[in-house]
């Protein structure tokens, strides 16, 4: 097979050729932009759901599950929203062989779904906070080019929706959400920004929008998330108001958290490499393949070691695949890193009989392990994987930003650009139409590096209450 | 709270209210027949997928996800099949404002959306079998009375596709099917009888079809999943063909296996009773709930002992629920017993010193354990209480039904009739017009009891060829 085209200069035909030679999707669906989840990329999806379903568990967040259909009568009930979703959603306007009486949207995210039915779940302070989640797939009828994973028409979702008491309780709840967001991509890996959306690009209906934000070279950069606080936005139209303990009612103060199938896209995004996809352990559909290589003389046999070894591995919680298929070794190495999976074991006439096997990951790093110190030595291999591949993920993050000094320097930028930004809607437009890209907004992280005082703002020159703002070209 | 309506002679009210009561689903969405999937249904639900998952693989079948929505040109292709869903399919004609070239239907079964693809996935006699199974909601524009889990218009949906080299493979697999759910309905400990549909009953484009039916009483029966063998019926209009050893080009057999959220339904059904829902606990959301019994004078505390218990409980991976909220204790024992806990400790100031626990099972069961061999004994009593529950189900079973020995018999019949039938369409449909209700099949499983020999059939008096077939009314 050909080399994988250049991630640096070629990034999009890089990543399509990744995501198709290594068969995580198979996008051959007779409908453009729905692709099929294939057992290779499904395996890799539930492993990071469970880290979703994990971590905003371990907040205190309960699953349901609500109808992928929702009247057109209730979607239409909050102005912003359904503005910012007209021209993308999908209408079901027949039932069998007759036109519904009410057309129905397919979900192109929950909100109108579920607060009708959270005005009825909560009455008294008591039934607050209510922090429920869903993980379901969501429809846009997109109309720019789709990707695998990036941008498609059906997308595997994951969308939290509280109702808290007041405007406090919702900016405690982003900051949960944040936090649960951190654990996750320390998991995966993955250094990201979050970013406060200007007021002209937050989310329709909201109050404020933060947005999780990675960069993917090129000066180009990917929104993998987003949290959002409502205040009384969506309440006031849904009639979500509560008794508080004084006897008063009051309207709920709501937030939302999201992410989608564009986290497995991130995550092959910035681990790839120019020998295909590597995939962090937490969600490596296999941590570990292991591979016989035959030998005819051996006293011990290395198919059956192999065999051993996978069993020993299994039982001890592992995601194990032994191939032992009828392929050469070395064809096997090659499928198997252009695959992704962290570790490697080849398993040959000397392993059997010394009772070692050659562990091999896909960083390069190489080396003999003691069948006896089997388990914690693949552990450790593992663990020092992930650091490996988060130190070369965090490098590669710190140099994609640069400093921008001047409307001029923008033009043709190959970095995300900081920028010095008064915080007026003008001066944001101004960035946009230099770089020919977007006004991403202002980080709530700390930046990836030193970069002193932000100022003197790049549109009007004010040096009052400027900030360092972030631009890019979103993918 | 009022009584329950009595399970035998008003099931579905009794039903209805369990569902409700127990806070297993909401149905206040505001389309007829789209519910709420609450945190406690769902819970149940992904046991139940958790086991479904966990047999299914066990044969070698793979986890795939094909897209929800499917081209009008694709679904028309097998023409028995669409004429079976064409009054049933929700179709979705509009994007954003404009409408679509070509109309989509929501899946409400995966043929029509898979089978183009494993027209490029089947390629050799290497490639076959192939065992995928998915996980989705499915639709039906479902135009009689809606009832939670049993009838509705998104359903919750189990169907595993194979491909095999020919029809002896396929015969094959679905015997395959039929053991892995003999697997599953063991763990819900639920009887059932596979019976294979006649004719004018099978799945739209199937060679043929075996349900998977339980009696609810009254004479009435429930289907809770099928298994389909479709010979080549698909496979050419899809154009699913490989290349056999010999070099000859053939077409694939193909098998399907379909289960349902109204398997949640099913199990509630059989296993309820007069003071509720009673969940198998492979499938409960919470085994086992505690419930601390506060104490003035205790000198050891009855909260801080619970609390201890179900921490021991969980790192042991048992799902328990600590109830310690306000209500009076007697409040706590009915609500759980309404939500069918399979076990309640109960610890009050005599066990919280003598280092017990009251344990009282959903059937009734009660005595002490000590808390020294906690993590054991409540093994133990979850187990006696499975066993207890297979009991009483198998008990039930059998007494639903009974032998018809004439057509005159059937009219209103309160169990579910065997009847002696020559095979013939014209004596099934006899048989069908005097009980005012379906003529099932003839059963794959033993009969629920010893019933000699079938004959003379009911319809024509043949004695050649007679075997006994079920006679029943749907619910």
């Amino acid at each position: 097979m050909a080399d994988l085209p250049d991630k640096r200069t070629a990034f999009m035909d890089w990543y399509l050729e990744v995501v198709e030679a290594s068969e995580l999707t198979d996008k051959r669906y007779p409908v453009k932009g729905l692709n099929v989840w294939t057992p290779y990329g499904l395996r890799a999806r539930r492993n990071l759901d469970a880290v979703m379903v994990r971590e905003i568990e371990a907040t205190g967040s309960r699953a349901v599950e609500f109808p992928a259909l929702i009247p057109a009568t209730e979607f239409a009930k909050e102005k912003e929203h359904i503005k910012g979703f007209d021209a993308q959603v999908y209408w079901v306007t027949k039932g069998g062989t007759s036109d519904l009486d009410v057309p129905l949207v397919l979900r192109p995210t929950s909100e109108t779904a579920m607060y009708p039915v959270f005005a009825l779940w909560v009455r008294s302070h008591r039934d607050l906070p209510l922090n429920v989640y869903q993980i379901v797939n969501t429809f846009r009828y997109e109309t720019k080019t789709t990707r695998p994973f990036l941008r498609v028409r059906e997308i595997h979702f994951f969308e939290e929706h509280t109702c808290q008491a007041d405007e406090a309780a919702a900016t405690e709840r982003v900051a949960s959400n944040r936090e649960a967001f951190r654990r996750m991509a320390d998991a995966f890996g993955l250094p990201y920004l979050a970013v406060r959306r200007p007021e002209w690009d937050k989310f329709p209906g909201a109050f404020y929008s933060i947005a999780l934000d990675i960069p993917v070279g090129e000066g180009r950069t990917l929104q993998i998330g987003s949290i959002h606080h409502y205040r009384e936005n969506f309440a006031r139209p849904y009639g979500i108001r509560y008794e508080a303990a004084d006897g008063s009612q009051r309207f709920v103060h709501q937030t939302t958290f999201g992410l989608s199938e564009r986290l497995l896209g991130a995550i092959l995004a910035v681990h790839g490499d120019s020998k295909g996809a590597v995939f962090p352990t937490a969600i490596a559909p296999h941590e570990v393949v292991i591979v016989p290589i035959p030998a005819a003389a051996a006293s011990a046999s290395p198919a059956e070691v192999a065999a051993d070894v996978a069993d020993r591995l299994r039982r001890h919680g592992v995601r194990v695949h032994l191939d032992d298929g009828e392929e050469r070794p070395g064809a096997k190495y090659y499928r198997w890193e252009l695959a992704g999976v962290p570790l490697r074991l080849e398993i040959g006439r000397r392993e059997a009989e010394g009772r070692t096997a050659t562990a091999v990951d896909r960083l390069g790093a190489k080396g003999p392990i003691a069948l006896d110190r089997l388990e914690s030595e693949v552990a450790e291999r593992l663990a020092a994987f992930d650091r490996a591949l988060r130190s070369r993920a965090d490098e590669a993050f710190r140099s994609a930003f640069s400093v921008a000094r001047s409307l001029a320097e923008l033009a043709g930028s190959t970095t995300v650009r900081l920028v010095a930004w008064c915080g007026s809607e003008a001066c944001g437009r101004a960035v946009e139409s230099a770089l020919d890209g977007a006004l991403l907004g202002t980080p709530e992280d700390p930046l990836p590096f030193e970069a002193g005082t932000a100022g003197p703002c790049l549109g009007c020159g004010a040096r009052e209450s400027v900030r360092w703002a972030l631009a890019a070209r979103p993918l």
